[in-house]
């Protein structure tokens, strides 16, 4: 079982969202999950931290795909709303891969794929050991 | 019934996530969430997302107590790992309030007071209707 | 005269960093400076400030092609050094524009196309005499 | 020779702005510049660039005081204009010194104490060879 599927199995918040995994490859995946009623914020529409989420978990696997690292840095604007019952559907792409860190972008687009929010993340590298016991710092999901 | 309660109440995450509020007022706010089961990542700690949720929702509430307003843009940088079974507790204070926008500065920390996570991000103001009906851009969880 | 041109012409440290206007259209700018013996670091390489000054000259560039707005925030990543005597280039596309918003992905490369740096800025739109005066918050160049 | 001072004397973008050394110790920097006429905007006031520059000058002094270290990641909101004829004080803490990486807050504030823009900064360290000669990834200033 690849790195891909091992995470994929183990996060538990990825089965709590009921997340789906649309792609992963190399250095790339996308997610996606529905706007149901529990995500809805006080203006019923999406909320923020599920718009992050698809992003972080997209993140996730595609530096997983590449090696065991943790994400230190997230920066992100959101410029539409997510409506209920639509998907939103989170894509990370690595841009940069170097030898102490790897870099992303991170789009999250609904059904229509209309952008909701852009931004970018960075993940450093540690080892295996460090990624499946627990790591020094920062975390990786 | 106060804005702060208003989006407290109406914030189906916040109830979800099974979020309390430790202290609100003007241009601040400090929530907690526990680290259940549910919001562990592949390596068995706490996920980013409950992380980035605990400040968004501390960073939603510091600034609606002062006006009706939707994030818009959040930056953040992750340095330590939150453990199974522990609190993490979000904290947001505005440090700049204009016309135009209200900018916080976020921190969160496990129950021990160590900080897992510091950031920033930024609010536009929105008419009262627009809130509460759905709004052009942006979104405010 | 246009707003670009306005800009390029009474900005003065577009002037002092010896930049070149390479391309400028609505929600779109590239502008270019040369690495020079007083733009570089302990280390002999580029300094960070050239980067950012590159990007955000774009940035102010591609915002005021579509109208009067100051920038309030700035997130970039930096993965490649840039070589004493090379080229930077600056690019800015508006990838949002709203009512209260325009949001902007920045990208820096050197000579030979490779990415040196990457980012998002945000701006927001102020009226002519607010700009030209001087604003009540943010800053635009 | 301590490492501040080969940096403060090898960084020529420091001496070309005017800057001055305010503190710097460990893990703690401060530095100063004058709004010059050569570095205003279009609209007369202190160019963003400025802003950035004493933030990340401050920056490279605090993390140079703990170790080499290359500059990677930068978030910054600008929430007020600098004058022409002020000061701007840029200061830098580090927040988090891990084994991979160090984590800034950066402020920016004018002669009279009022903040101009805030932020946070990440840097990977780097040997002393990588750090003289030049870096494979990322850059100091």
């Amino acid at each position: 079982m690849g790195r891909i599927e091992e995470v994929w199995n183990a996060d538990r918040l990825i089965g709590d969202f009921g997340m789906k995994l649309l792609e992963a490859r190399e250095g790339y995946a996308r997610v996606s999950a529905k706007v149901e009623e529990r995500f809805l914020n006080a203006h019923n529409i999406g909320h923020g931290v599920l718009l992050f989420a698809v992003a972080d978990v997209a993140f996730a696997l595609s530096v997983i795909s590449v090696e065991y690292a943790v994400g230190v840095q997230y920066s992100m604007n959101v410029v539409r709303a997510a409506m209920p019952g639509d998907e939103v559907i989170g894509e990370s792409r690595i841009f940069h891969k170097g030898r102490q860190q790897m870099v992303c972008e991170l789009t999250v687009t609904d059904g229509s794929g209309r952008v909701l929010a852009r931004g970018q993340a960075t993940a450093l590298p540690v080892s295996r050991s460090a990624y499946v016991e627990k790591q020094p710092e920062g975390k990786s999901g």
